[in-house]
């Protein structure tokens, strides 16, 4: 390329930062847009209301040290990892812990803020400008001609930027998407989850020092789930010694609770140890003030324009909910799965755009469906005998038989820890472990029956 | 009521304007709102570019009636009825019709732009807004405050209206419905059917009697068909002698024509007589100058806010395919079923939009899936030498046995003629009725062979 090509982004979330420092990376003169003010400039401390805590995982973790191995370090320095899952018995009680990997891996909490200031903090190169309402994205239909953006500010008024290339990573409610979607054809559907969220603050332990151990009110390490079926709670903590938690529930549960103090009664009997950690001022405090999330999930088809210039990636081309931990990481999986397609098409991210909806939409689909199967795995499951006693098998045959016939990996771990294999792929092979485990299964349950039938046989014989 | 009520409408069309004045009717306050220009006003007598020919029938007609029985019969005056489809064969030179009803009815062929202007006159007492771009539909969530409509004019700049009550009918590309997602969850989905139209033009004869049957190239009681599998021809009869005609096929099959020349030759290699009857000018016209329409699929749920104060009906709604002509039909039973909940419901709006997602949803995913399974009939079916004899029995059937063990009522009947039988019944009804034809289909089979090889075998022994 003898000039710079240019990339026009909009959104400055986790997804849209990294898309900059990648674009950058490779060369492109990068312009990131961002409707909202900036977020490091904000005195309001506060933590954003409406993030569920992040984990991130090997996806994400990938796409992080794949731009810049060094950035990677310092954006993750701060995480706390978390091993395995902690269930919370209804009596208040008892936790168990059940861990996430076969030698030891962890997926990693983190807040949703700070690794955004993080990611800004890393765009050195690249112009950043805040309080740009998106108005219209225009010329991704007719080849030639250059893609175009249209912003309204406060001190501009409306104001046309030309790129070429353009790329959205507004998130789940995108208007970038929907200004595509008036100049090609893009199936899209969006279709809520009967279930809602609600965040809850566990506080430090008060009196402890803020760099021990003791500050945490139960174990940092592991992400905390209180598995009711219906709906659950969990909990992730923070480097300052709090947890975010946070209440699912079919909307139907929330909405007959009628008031504070049913919903202290409500809690102390579901989660009579939660109950505690949150305290009766924070349990009324959210009810009462906290807003009431929905979840939703997006399918888009394709993720480019007729002419290859736009682009949309991160939630704004596959919001998913949030029970695989994977809406982050697979947003930054988009990010190494284009730049890759750019690298094997030397250089041109128009043949790069043009292959990747090919390339990535079997993955998205997959990962959408598994984050959804994965609440009845976390509200459910989990606390289900036989499923226990199979994980045990599916990770004993993972850590020892992994390779001998074929590959053995847990699914958990595919999706978690092993970020070389496609989502895709993942589904593929645990299909075949499924059926494995079930004919072992069987042949258990037939071995122990045929075993109890001869010894009552025996017995009866005797008599 | 002590005060009359209040109905803001958005969008002029079909649709608009029958739910209009309807809500008039029944003794609403209505304000119709619509964003073009008043289309009586245009000078341009040139028919709209992008409407397929409609086909008014009893769904459409039974609406009309249901609002004001002079008024249907005042916009049906001019309608051409067609009996039947007439096929085309690939040589040009045999048509063959087949009868649309069992007792002579008909569909009615009418022009888009021509029955929208018949209803803009009605609305005697309805103040019609024209020019106004919907901004925002606000209050639709919070129960209590009225709704509020903002629209964005020339003359006024945004002017913000309130109403006890706000309907949608602007269409497939809904702005109404994009307002509506913003304060609710939504469920939406919208899919592009991999087929693009274009429309062409079949001149009246020259010469002939403006009054008389010689002005149509072609029988105008029938809705002509050139069925060819991939691609289909269609052509509907206007009052002043000529036809529109539609081409259909999928995007690939018109984009690899790469000239007008090409395009010719195709044309005259796939429908010979309809060459001849649009003539080398105007194909060469439509090819290189004629719009090409995409189609949709829209499917919504719920179809009404939580605060009951907002709808959505007709496409914006329900978008679907034009292969059961029914869209129309069906946006017109939309308003019929509304009014026929007030009713039920002594006159509240509020109860009847909370009831019509329930009463409504089954149907339309009906008939939205019908609409598409016609293609097939359309493109492929009607030219099945077996399809043809089923359908023979079919009518037979439902023209001699209907009620004698259960009803026998032929499916294009129910969805064209029958307004009385619910889409969603339509389908139940037509199941049992292709399991007795397939069972019927088996033993004649049966008998055939077991005749054939009794026959066989005498013959066998006589030697």
């Amino acid at each position: 390329m003898s000039e710079k090509q240019s990339v026009g982004i909009v959104g400055a979330g986790l997804v849209g930062c990294l898309a900059a420092l990648a674009f950058q990376a490779k060369g492109f003169d990068v312009t990131l847009f961002e409707m909202r003010p900036d977020p490091r400039a904000s005195s309001e401390a506060k933590r954003s209301l409406r993030s569920i805590n992040l984990a991130v995982s090997d996806r994400g973790i990938r796409a992080l040290k794949y731009v810049n191995e060094e950035m990677a370090s310092r954006v993750l320095e701060h995480v706390i990892p978390m091993k395995g899952r902690m269930i919370h018995d209804l009596s208040g009680t008892k936790q168990e812990s059940q861990l996430y990997g076969l030698f030891g891996e962890s997926i990693n909490s983190i807040d949703r803020l700070f690794l955004n200031k993080c990611l800004l903090n890393e765009l050195k190169n690249v112009t950043v400008k805040f309080n740009c309402k998106l108005v219209s994205v225009g010329n991704v239909h007719t080849t030639g001609a250059k893609a175009f953006l249209e912003f309204s500010t406060l001190e501009e008024g409306i104001a046309k930027h030309e790129f070429d290339f353009v790329v959205g990573a507004d998130g789940a409610h995108s208007h970038f998407r929907y200004q595509m979607q008036k100049h090609m054809r893009m199936d899209y559907s969006q279709k809520y989850v009967d279930m809602q969220y609600m965040e809850l603050y566990i506080p430090p332990v008060e009196g402890a020092d803020a760099q021990s151990k003791e500050r945490f009110a139960i174990d940092a390490n592991h992400l905390h789930i209180w598995p009711r079926k219906d709906y659950m709670l969990i909990a992730l903590a923070n480097g300052d010694g709090s947890f975010t938690s946070t209440f699912f529930s079919p909307w139907k549960v929330i909405e007959s609770i009628g008031s504070e103090l049913e919903f202290l009664e409500f809690f102390q009997s579901s989660f009579p140890d939660a109950y505690k950690l949150i305290g009766e001022e924070g349990l009324r405090y959210a009810f009462s003030h906290q807003p009431r999330g929905s979840l939703m999930q997006v399918a888009v088809n394709p993720y480019t324009s007729p002419n290859n210039r736009a682009i949309i990636i991160g939630d704004a081309a596959h919001s998913m909910v949030p029970f695989y931990g994977q809406g982050m990481n697979c947003g930054f999986e988009d990010v190494r799965v284009l730049m890759e397609l750019i690298d094997s098409n030397e250089g041109s991210a128009e043949r790069a755009f043009e292959q990747y909806t090919g390339a990535r939409k079997g993955d998205l689909d997959a990962i959408c469906k598994l984050a959804w199967d994965n609440y009845y795995e976390m509200s459910t499951k989990v606390i289900d005998p036989l499923y226990l006693v199979r994980k045990k098998v599916d990770y004993f045959l993972g850590k020892y038989a992994n390779g001998i016939l074929f590959p053995w990996i847990p699914m958990y771990t595919m999706i978690s820890f092993r970020g070389d294999i496609r989502y895709s792929d993942a589904v593929r092979l645990e299909k075949r472990q499924t059926k494995v485990l079930n004919w072992m299964q069987y042949v258990t349950v037939g071995t122990f029956a045929a075993v109890a039938i001869a010894k009552a046989m025996q017995v009866w014989q005797r008599r």
